[in-house]
């Protein structure tokens, strides 16, 4: 301990490390529930390249574990501290290095708030679309290291989709360049891309080349009430099957407009067993919702009322985005599920979630990115309540089952990290995980990277 | 030898294997100039998962070298045998299984042709991008090896963009499955994008899930003539910058519209020093266009002419998509390079390519994938002349240094294979190369797949 303390400070300025360890123990989990964490020797926050390269040939030459943190805003207990682990947090390195219109792409540092970059490509006329809930506050870093997701994603897709090109400290220190700045490339194996999700297990991004897109005209939004799951999910396939394009296909069970009622008094329908929120930034996006809202009709919507503005639209979105902040006040707390399943499944996964709820007698909230069959089930119960915490984490991993029963994936969006690496195997396989593991053998030969988490 | 065939007998039907080496010889290389190839043991030719995974398991098990081919069309030599090897091509596994409106995906074996599949989820109003020039001839499963581009990309992006899970067959006859069916998903390492362009070198791709498209308007073409390659790449620019997408934006020098007219009688203007051809598939392509000749008589456009209906678009397209053949014959021999810079730096590489034709005193025509800064440099030869030969490569050399020299790659879309397999390294830097062979290591641990290509 002392020897790494000492050897960082070789090369690191002192206020850029943390020992106090009320300080460190602040480090010492991302956003997810009953995941397990442990206390960190050490919280590193370097500003440059070189600082992180010391950390790393410092933690390869006392063989002490790294865990890479952005903003900690994750849902899967990914950026979670081990014991005895130097946390290494890139939040100080923070730049935005290049904005380019005529190659769309910025090139930027890992600690850039997802915001603050939306924002100044948007002064460019350009367009970052990757856009998950916690936008305001997570980084770039921790998009790449968890290939994030959004609501955008229906249209725009998800972070992996924009990302050109990485700056990677490996686990011994050397630096390692990916990818390309250009439009296309396929050079060599595409390295880019797996370290996209990788959840800082092989290495930790130090720059990165995003692609961007020309600004949309902005969205205008319609809420369509459904008499239940199934019907909703019907005018899903509908929408999506007729050949439209919609920037955002969301869907909030009657759970989630009550908690979001409760929350921000939205004065959303109450009496809807799902709302189904669609919008498009066409040139031309009335003409869109009109054709869309004839499909949620005939899907069996009992009523369909389009945004009269942006800032009806605005509002909309907002409910939205806070459904799992509402839900969590549902009860004292919550599990918060990420099971994506083909869309045409999704009806089935809605109708198999509320019989989980059933069986398990809890109340299970839903909201999902209903256009990528993304489901967002949240258990809502009471941790001081043993028997309903049981229950939650049972009906919890029967939402998993089912998921991939259907065809789907554990995680969507929010990734393994702690909460789902039991889950994992499952759905990858014998020979997929003998695979995963190669990979990170040939990266991390001493297994120093964010140990316990993915691989 | 003797136990090659013997063994291979014993899990494929006799018509699955070519052993005549009148017909071997054909199977011995693709579509790439001047690269080497092997004469091949045997040709498999086989029809289902389980006769690849015989063919992989007998190679291993007598450490036999296997080539995997597609329709080799390709144009780097990745497809080329080497001595004694087996050609595994996968033509015969042919089949589209599944195509989903709901899902927007098509389930294929990897040898269906991309136009086959093109038109076949066309009748469900769907679309498949990728349109490498040879996609009337060249495989799905080809495509994936070689992450195929073609002139959608400026838009809808490359190949690897469109493949959402895979089927593999190990080199030990193991079956992976790896990604999704799924809009969204982020379990483990992304192994799906691993395999695309890794040339065969890491399995064989058996089935493949891939991402579809609402088919859009059919797209209008306008073609604008420029007095330099530098006018021409500023209107590229500008056009980019204003936000515009378009479906299409295509560049070719004199020396190819020459040679195009020549073989086809297109009468496009040849006075032209540079074409330029952009086309939009939007509600309201007329409009669009209109803007875009705005920018191109801004930027110093002569003629600027938008295509009366799609008869004509699709003439201009043709003439655009006969290029790379309409070059070959200007002199008995090309080399075809793939140089892809940041389409900022498109000028610069256009011009320095002229330069370096200058200097070798050779013909380099140039047509190039405007919109992403893709060029393709046409090196005109005649290989009974020693010297034009050696001056030919050179040249063929120096494209690629200068593409480096610009921030760009050596292969935009066409792959590394064995033409460009000495460049490589030069690109990735010792780095990522050590990076390369650990995963090669992890995959293909005796070497056998595709051996001396890629890695």
């Amino acid at each position: 301990m002392d020897d790494l303390l000492e050897l960082l400070r070789a090369g690191l300025p002192a206020d850029a490390l943390i020992t106090d360890p009320d300080i460190t123990a602040s480090y010492s989990h991302d956003m997810a529930s009953f995941c397990e964490a442990g206390a960190p020797a050490v919280v590193a926050l370097p500003r440059t390249v070189e600082q992180v390269q010391h950390v790393m040939r410092t933690a390869t030459a006392l063989r002490v574990p790294v865990v890479p943190q952005g903003a900690r805003t994750g849902l899967s207990g990914a950026a979670n501290a081990t014991d005895g682990c130097v946390v290494l947090s890139l939040v100080k390195m923070d730049r935005i290095l290049e904005i380019s219109p005529a190659d769309r792409i910025a090139v930027v540092e890992p600690g850039v708030i997802n915001a603050a970059l939306s924002r100044a490509v948007g002064e460019h006329g350009l367009f970052y679309p990757p856009d998950p809930s916690s936008w305001e506050m997570c980084t770039i870093g921790g998009n790449i290291g968890t290939a994030s997701g959004g609501l955008c994603c229906v249209k725009y897709g998800v972070t992996a989709e924009y990302v050109l090109g990485l700056d990677v400290v490996l686990a011994d220190g050397r630096l390692l360049t990916t990818g390309h700045r250009t439009a296309k490339g396929v050079a060599g194996y595409d390295l880019t891309r797996l370290f996209v999700g990788s959840e800082g297990s092989l290495g930790i991004v130090v720059k990165a080349v995003l692609a961007l897109k020309p600004q949309p005209p902005r969205q205008l939004v319609l809420a369509a009430e459904f008499p239940g799951a199934a019907a909703a999910c019907d005018a899903v396939c509908r929408i999506m099957e007729s050949g439209h394009t919609p920037s955002l296909l969301e869907l909030m069970d009657r759970t989630t407009v009550q908690a979001v009622n409760r929350m921000a008094h939205m004065g959303l329908p109450e009496t809807t067993e799902a709302l189904l929120l669609a919008a498009f930034d066409t040139p031309d996006p009335s003409a869109d919702l009109a054709a869309v809202g004839e499909l949620c009709t005939a899907a069996g919507a009992t009523a369909v009322v389009p945004a009269e503005d942006t800032a009806e639209s605005e509002m909309l979105l907002q409910a939205r985005r806070m459904s799992l902040t509402a839900l969590e006040t549902v009860k004292p707390a919550t599990m918060i599920d990420d099971v994506c399943v083909p869309r045409s499944r999704l009806g089935a996964m809605l109708e198999g979630t509320a019989e989980i709820a059933e069986k398990y007698g809890l109340t299970i909230g839903v909201c999902a990115h209903a256009g990528d069959g993304n489901t967002h089930p949240v258990v809502c119960f009471d941790p001081a309540d043993a028997d309903e915490s049981r229950r939650a984490r049972e009906s919890f991993d029967a939402i998993m089952a089912l998921g991939l029963g259907l065809g789907g994936t554990i995680t969507g969006e929010h990734g393994v990290g702690v909460l789902k690496k039991e889950w994992l195997a499952r759905e990858l396989g014998d020979v997929s995980v003998e695979l995963h593991r190669g990979i990170k053998q040939a990266f991390d030969p001493l297994g120093l990277l964010n140990p316990g988490k993915v691989f």
